[in-house]
């Protein structure tokens, strides 16, 4: 073979993408959030791509660590792991990442978040070099298509007064009818067949009549309700108990494992998280406590891929279901979730997406969910193309903006609208 | 790309190895063992390696799973493990297979113990296709050489008269000296510097006195012991406390994972398994109960080298060590061993291998250890070379076997030497 797999360079744009008014227990949606695109190229000029979060921490982790990935072959990533790289552990460790919506936050957690996009951009690069879809690479896939669930929020109609920011024309969601209005919309346009609320904006009774309303409109769909951790054990076991058979499952109603371990002993209704295990390190705690019965993986803080997998196969081992968390990101981070989805034998519950939230992509052309589902692609590597212009475009967004916008920040955004509000104590019901 | 992966073609050729009179607490290794030779071919001609178990009930199995396989993809593995292979369940289930050495005996291990075999020779070709080492396929080396560790046998000289056999110039061991000479000759040879006894042959003191003895003749060098499940509780927590630090860790004392469990709660000698945590449903409780602090991997059990990573993955989030266990093979397992374990971060014990007690091979060019290290090979699949009119003698002697060894059974072979043999009950001590 005369292939040169060698990575030549490994380009970096950071990117700020339009993102809708959506509200969560911390606050509320910048109108433009940042997000990493990495490149890499090989010596033959293949490029594959990667996306991850792009706040300034990472990017200032990512330079480094692609430093360190150029000279080397694309195929070599698990090395990429051990690597020792630097991470100013007083910005991280102890704090919690946009207030807690990304789980805890490590240094190690943080490289990882980082490598995975260069881990994707690498298997991309692969899968492009050779012929073979990404997931070809990961022994192949076991389905054909992966489906997705409608992500729901409670929304304003447009981001505040005098804000620079995109409209959009979903209006406001603010109450169970607007919810089932989204939801309604969600399914026309894309085919979604199961539901979630993103919950913890409303007292919990609000949030109780909204999946009310979604289990009338929608008789048979799973729905699914998120509060980001918002709830004390006593009223996360209050609203289990209202809802009850309603929901496929509860998503982090309060905070940490030990209090959704309490949760968990006293409900039958299945605990998901994506904020109490979002490291390898927190398994362990979690799985032999019964605290959480679905893991959402999000390639991001897991490492890549091949990483996510192994996430797969430890909940598969101790009998815990596994789906797919998703916040803001786009279609590269997309597909890398379809093909890495496609692989995993025991997923059984739809997969989250921020997806047709964000208007902007870098693709030459966008993913389209077909009866919920995004068909697994075979093309070479992720089966997707990058929009130069429109990476410019929002590259030079984000060089534009004065900082403001740079780390994302919920609460900072929703104290535009209401300058009071600060960051709610957790509980906060 | 104009490469055709399809695969065309496997082929399955049943043999029997020569084995030296090896003993074990079942009884003695037959003269010969049999192994299943597996070659996948693809549309342009690629042959890749596997070789797995080959009796007769993994025959059996073999033979519809590689029917199966025919037509697909070599990068279609994933869906293999799905394909509803019936396995005559009353054959396995409940069973233990060779009387317990390898672990509980299930439907599914049956069948994830062909596979293995098919997943190996798919990674093979597609390697060798794409002018890669497995390796690079599984994410990339994290290590240029795998260390081994010297696999001690009380033995006879030689098998019992009358009995067709090849000879060996190993000469007994049968007590302390004998077993230091040995493995004074294993060092010697192969740079072997960690030392594992096969223990359950003679009451525990001579055992102890044996480990006693090769800490004595080479200090500093980890030892492991391994009755094979012989021993009670009350006799393991006996041998822990005679043999303390001594130990690296103690294999196998007592059988199954609540035994393995009492003896793990009351002692600080690390224990090690490859009996009561041999496929994944077995994981959860004995992680959950500390029976186990080391795993000791066997890809042809856990179903492959990529199962194997999963398997080291659930080890590293529980704080348990990862090794790897090793039964009679040759050298395509060998070189899927160190494939694998050249990826695996998290790899802080040397493997176990039969290797160098097998005289025969169907290699063109056997493995070699160096310093007790084999080098991880960056030539396309796994880099070894079948020798084809090696393959054909070693067939010829399976079919012209009476049927008398297709079946290893190490209880049978000790009735040879001693009529009155029955299979121990366990525990024996």
């Amino acid at each position: 073979m005369t292939r040169d797999l060698t990575v030549t360079e490994v380009r970096l744009t950071p990117i700020l993408v339009a993102d809708p008014p959506l509200l969560n227990t911390q606050g509320v949606h910048q109108p433009y959030t940042p997000r990493l695109i990495v490149e890499v190229v090989t010596a033959d000029g293949v490029t594959g791509l990667g996306e991850t979060y792009g706040d300034t921490k990472y990017l200032e982790l990512a330079r480094p660590l692609a430093d360190r990935l150029t000279g080397r072959q694309i195929t070599d990533v698990n090395a990429l792991f051990g690597l020792d790289i630097a991470v100013d552990a007083s910005r991280v460790d102890g704090a919690v990442d946009v207030g807690g919506l990304r789980g805890v936050q490590t240094a190690d957690k943080l490289r990882l978040s980082v490598l995975s996009a260069f881990e994707v951009a690498c298997l991309d690069a692969l899968g492009k070099a050779l012929g073979l879809p990404v997931h070809a690479l990961l022994g192949g896939k076991v389905r054909d298509s992966v489906e997705y669930s409608a992500y729901l929020f409670y929304k304003w109609a447009a981001h505040p007064e005098g804000v620079p920011g995109e409209k959009d024309d979903w209006g406001a969601a603010l109450d169970p009818a607007g919810v089932v209005e989204q939801a309604r919309r969600f399914k026309e346009l894309h085919g979604f067949t199961s539901f979630k609320l993103k919950g913890g904006v409303f007292p919990p009774e609000q949030e109780i009549a909204a999946v009310r309303a979604l289990a009338e409109a929608f008789p048979g769909h799973p729905l699914r309700l998120d509060p980001n951790g918002a709830w004390s054990v006593e009223t996360s076991l209050r609203v289990a108990g209202e809802l009850g058979d309603l929901l496929e499952y509860l998503e982090d109603p309060a905070l940490g494992t030990p209090a959704m371990a309490e949760v968990a002993a006293r409900t039958d209704v299945p605990l998901a998280t994506n904020m109490c295990v979002t490291t390898f390190a927190e398994i362990a705690e979690a799985f032999t406590k019964g605290a959480v019965q679905v893991v959402l993986s999000d390639h991001h803080y897991w490492g890549g891929l091949r990483n996510t997998r192994q996430l797969a196969a430890i909940c598969s081992a101790f009998g815990v279901g596994v789906s797919m968390h998703s916040n803001t990101h786009l279609g590269i981070s997309l597909a890398a979730m379809t093909q890495v989805a496609a692989t995993v034998p025991d997923l059984h519950h739809a997969c989250d997406s921020h997806y047709p939230w964000q208007s902007e992509d870098v693709l030459t052309e966008r993913l389209v969910f077909d009866g919920g589902r995004i068909a697994v692609s075979d093309a070479p590597g992720l089966g997707v193309e990058l929009d130069r212009d429109e990476l410019a475009r929002l590259h030079r967004r984000w060089t534009e903006d004065d900082g403001a916008l740079r780390d994302r920040d919920d609460a900072a955004a929703m104290r535009v609208a209401e300058p009071d509000w600060v960051t709610p104590t957790m509980p906060r019901w």
